[in-house]
């Protein structure tokens, strides 16, 4: 059986559960808590060398780490994923986007703004972070003009990736009114069968 | 005949030349000054809406975006990456990995640094993210205590990916000789065949 580590709290663990929901995949789910270092341990370190959440264990004991990386081995021959080259791409391109323009801006001004204490708060950071975030909104807004999904012309682990903390732009500051066809995509993804709602504090 | 739109200083346009290289594929080249806005016009947005670069044309006028991707593409079936799940879910971390906590931080504060003016940059903004890639720079450093590459035990498109903007961190501000496993693996990779150095301004 596979186990997977999971931050309930945090968007990359629920991409995780989401597939495994999607896809009925047996797996025991082990919650540790993120924000209270209980990652940060000797025994987790050897799991993880990056000491993150989520990680997936195999029965063998082999540890993934990396969100995307774990959607992706779970996808594997499944309708979320695709054999053809170029649809693959498409789907990894948009994962790639969604670390590097998604994470790293809008997760990170959400977290500052909801965990963090007052005092160790930045506020010129979280602006820059925010509008960095806002351009790339933008780019999906603009892809989903003419697209329903990000790739592949469905449903794949793109859009649960890109989900996942794009939804809750709002919570970083951001207002997604501004982004009509993104918020029609999330609707979309909410009402697919076995969507399951991001785990609220 | 490929078509790679190419802006000869970033790292993520460097990483699509040392793969056309290293796998001897035929391709065109066309430098875009991405400083000046080359990759913004009508014309170019049309070929990717994220109006980045680098981007690979294919012979049917397909678009490729996203250096992660074009690289998954470009190495298929190749020894830069793998045919074993297992293998290429290890590539992929790395390569999510690297444009969530290398790029993100250490290619945005090397920009800040090198191309903005005074009063636009902002330094409680670069500190911020020099912190959070000197992070990632330990977990890069600790994984090659061991091991000599990221993934599959042997060089992929994951060192390709990482190291592009992590033997640049000194111009971040960051001191590689701080992680000493970094820098023999640094060396590693330059050493080998067909190497092509990242292109200086």
């Amino acid at each position: 059986m596979l186990t997977l580590y999971d931050f309930p709290e945090s968007g990359n663990s629920w991409k995780i559960r989401q597939i495994i929901k999607t896809l009925d995949i047996p797996c025991k789910i082990v919650p540790l808590d993120g924000l209270s270092g209980e990652s940060h341990s000797e025994e987790f370190k050897k799991k993880n060398v990056d000491e993150r959440l989520p990680a997936l264990e195999l029965p063998d004991g082999t540890v993934l780490a990396e969100s995307g990386a774990i959607l992706w081995y779970l996808a594997k021959g499944s309708e979320l994923s695709s054999d053809d080259p170029l649809e693959e791409t498409e789907i990894l391109r948009w994962m790639f986007f969604e670390q590097n323009r998604i994470v790293a801006t809008i997760a990170v001004v959400r977290f500052c703004i909801l965990y963090l204490v007052e005092e160790k708060r930045d506020k010129s950071f979280e602006d820059v972070l925010r509008k960095r975030g806002a351009g790339a909104l933008k780019v999906m807004n603009s892809h989903l003009k003419n697209n329903d999904y990000f790739a592949a012309n469905r449903f794949t682990i793109a859009d649960i990736a890109l989900y996942a903390y794009s939804h809750v732009a709002g919570e970083a500051g951001l207002e997604l009114s501004h982004f009509p066809n993104i918020l029609r995509w999330i609707k979309r993804v909410e009402e697919r069968e076995r969507f399951i709602p991001f785990t609220e504090r």
